[in-house]
């Protein structure tokens, strides 16, 4: 059909066009089966994975044990919220001879699979956000073949993770096409621009997302893309705070930097505290009270770009290291590293804004010192465009809102909420909860598109569109749609005879 | 801010932007009331603003009065749909230490506007899809900031419809820059491109919604831009259907060809019908019946494209004048028309495929007749992209679904779901119901963004994007996440310690 693809390519868009409308035929309770199967089978083979994984990305196994029963979790989660049916968001609107616009006719909405999608799977989550991760697990539940382009970072663990997810797909009775894997970014772009794929999903880099996103606007056909890309999760500490947990903040932040090597997407890059404040002191005990092992980076290339970002953020005017960590590079040119912490007065942090402000992928934060009386909630603005998350740690008492600066706070609230998917209290921003109203996104750069979340139940609408149905018969409606809702999903039903009280409150 | 801006636009957009905070934070209540209002005073200036736009619009008295009544009550509509907030899709997940994966924080989701948005009018809607149409309300509704782009077809209707609106939304108290109105389409572009521009609507031509979408797509940062742009509304009627009830078929359908001189986007397009059926000569006889009188194209321009596209069909090979129709130029320029209905095999069909398929925008239809046996469902990837409406005429017999043909009637009806935004049987397109499980979109080229719909309830999501709190304190939650709801809108809790079974049904 394009006339670009390879033979082999070809065959693969082609098995996947092949299997949308039967995919899509398949009952949630089927679909739900073959993906608690795929489930399983990832925990089943969990210790040859984790072996395989340890190995191609230096992450530590019980970080990795750890992704595979959350991978595992989730899709169990997307089993139960395929059937549940309350995504669809199924809508019916009885005929109605007394409508306020002449009459009506009988009009039902749900939602359909797009058709074939192709997600880009993640380095830092080899299995959460690969292969079978959530993007996947949304896909799959959505009733979309999906084709994963593996990341070259763990390929032999890619082939592993597809093997099995595909035996249990085919034991659960999947037609043939539904998941297939592919390998390097140039097979990648070339299915995304191919006109029988209908959406994309990436995790990853600013410039990469771009690129994708750019194709995914520019075909002639354009198509959604999904991408999750980066972001430096500002935080704000309070004096109060300070003044009533330091070694706890301390702690909390050092652990949540320093984890899996600050290779994620939510670690907290800029936490601002007040100028003079003890929390420096406190992050320096807290890690003097417990030396941070060394951990393996990735990949060379994202050990070399964490290198390079680390020296130009220590050689920023200004900036004194809190903690000075480091990077060292073993005979087979695998980077190695501790985290580092460091200092800036919020005049030098203006002044450097440009070598600071960009992303450090790797165990580094900075400490921005914020003198008395800055507007805080202007801050967002200056320094940051888009991120995953913000964070606001208050004492207890400016929990309650009741304290003098609460305007203040309130106003701050706003304007992390305004440029965030999520704004955090008194935690920290690693460890995304696998839940109903969890929201993984954020306006541009965070992500591509700040409608949508790539964590929780809610991923699974970004691969569904609308469709209504108008004066149909009942053996033409899709399940979820017919008045006897044998599919038992949530309907919202408007009755006859309610348009003409529209708006009549509000006089 | 961007140095690209006249000084004009510049203040329009900066006054937007100023605006923004505040409107977000005006009560669900305060926006209704003052969209009431906006709704009650376009119908106190109903005589005014209608005999505004017959003058530029050729359009009927009949149908004017008719779209400020629409318009009218989408807006009432909307005013329910915002204090209601079902929209908001507030959701609950309480702090659970027996989460699946560790301690799991309260979260809790709702969704926030996205910031000033652009809207460009449409031509062919001077009320409905334009100033204070279906796009504008459910903008305002969301609580976004309003920039409408007058279409150049009706500007002193879309100043005089501002006039109303901006003394309506100032006496209800909303924010200085709520709403404003530009002319221009090189202004509009200016400020879609603007960084203070969150997101762009759009009812037009697919060339001009491309351009733009592009513009959107290709920003420093993105935004969503919503278009509805091109459609042709297949249309399949059975031999049963007709042998049942051809004349009222043809009749229904001529109505719905010349209804607004053809110039609706949801006008049927293609009628495939069985060869050697009487269904053109029932078009034919109902035509002869009651002469339809001439009306006066929208502007000159559309005029001649019409003309033009009219002549390019009547010239294609085997294509033979069911209606022959016309077009004639008064002295002015203005184009009016007369309906034009032809017919075509299949065969000479797919021999004119280039000329004949793509939207002949005013009063021409044609019909295509299938020789039995075709494969009805292949016909709709063999000649169409998206559309916005497909359409099934079934007898009565047929509807139940028992028919020997009825699974090739099932396989037509996922065929012409995959394409389209709405599925009618035995009615017309035209005539878009304003209501909650209206869904008036479909894949491109129909819109530029098929999982949002531009009419009903759900096109407010458009302008709203998902944010979470995590473990905030009530103080600090938006009212529809707090645990009283003082807002009272719908809240889906899910309930602590339900992780752990999540999956187990399907083993």
């Amino acid at each position: 059909m394009t006339g670009t693809l390879t033979p082999e390519l070809e065959s693969v868009v082609a098995r996947a066009a092949a299997a949308a409308p039967a995919f899509a035929a398949t009952s949630p309770e089927e679909r739900a089966r073959a993906i608690v199967a795929v489930a399983d089978a990832l925990e089943d083979a969990k210790a040859h994975l984790v072996e395989i994984g340890m190995r191609e990305t230096g992450l530590t196994e019980a970080r990795l044990s750890g992704e595979v029963t959350r991978t595992a979790v989730q899709l169990r989660l997307f089993a139960d919220t395929l059937v549940d049916g309350g995504y669809l968001d199924a809508r019916i609107d009885y005929a109605d001879s007394d409508f306020a616009l002449g009459v009506r006719p009988d009009i039902r909405r749900t939602h359909l699979p797009l058709g074939p999608v192709i997600n880009f799977s993640a380095s830092n989550f080899p299995f959460a956000f690969s292969v079978m991760g959530g993007d996947s697990a949304s896909i799959l539940a959505a009733g979309c073949p999906l084709i994963v382009k593996a990341h070259s970072g763990h390929p032999e663990l890619s082939d592993a993770t597809a093997e099995v997810a595909a035996a249990a797909l085919a034991g659960a009775g999947m037609p043939e096409g539904t998941f297939q894997l592919i390998h390097g970014r140039e097979a990648g772009v070339e299915v995304l621009k191919d006109p029988r794929i209908k959406a994309g999903a990436f995790t990853g880099s600013i410039a990469v997302g771009r690129l994708l996103a750019d194709i995914a606007a520019s075909r002639p056909a354009p198509i959604p893309f999904y991408g999750e890309l980066g972001s430096v999760n500002p935080v704000f500490v309070t004096a109060a705070a300070i003044a009533e947990r330091a070694g706890e903040i301390a702690s909390g932040y050092l652990t949540s930097v320093a984890g899996s090597a600050g290779q994620l997407c939510t670690k907290p890059g800029f936490v601002f505290v007040p100028a003079g404040s003890e929390l420096p002191d406190a992050v320096a005990a807290a890690h003097a009270a417990g030396e941070l092992p060394e951990h393996r980076l990735l990949d060379p290339r994202i050990a070399r770009s964490f290198a390079e970002r680390r020296d130009a953020i220590l050689a920023a005017q200004g900036v004194r290291a809190v903690i000075p960590g480091g990077v060292r590079f073993d005979d087979a040119g695998q980077g190695w590293a501790t985290p580092t912490v460091v200092a800036v007065s919020l005049d030098d942090f203006r002044v450097g804004k440009e070598a600071l402000v960009e992303e450090a992928f790797g165990p580094l934060s900075i400490l921005v010192e914020v003198p008395e009386g800055t507007d805080l909630a202007a801050l967002m603005p200056e320094f940051y465009e888009g991120n995953l998350t913000g964070t606001l740690h208050l004492s207890a008492e400016e929990a309650t809102g009741e304290t003098a600066n609460a305007a203040e706070l309130q106003a701050l609230v706003s304007a992390i909420a305004a440029q965030v998917g999520r704004v955090l209290f008194n935690g920290w921003s690693t460890g995304v909860a696998v839940t109903p109203a969890q929201q993984h996104g954020g306006p541009w750069p965070a992500t591509t598109n700040d409608a949508s979340t790539s964590v929780g139940t809610s991923a699974i609408k970004r691969f569904l569109r609308p469709v209504a149905y108008q004066n149909a018969p009942d053996a033409f409606l899709p399940a979820a749609l017919r008045d006897a809702n044998p599919a038992g999903v949530p309907q919202a039903i408007a009755p006859a005879g309610e348009s003409k009280s529209w708006g009549a409150r509000w006089r």
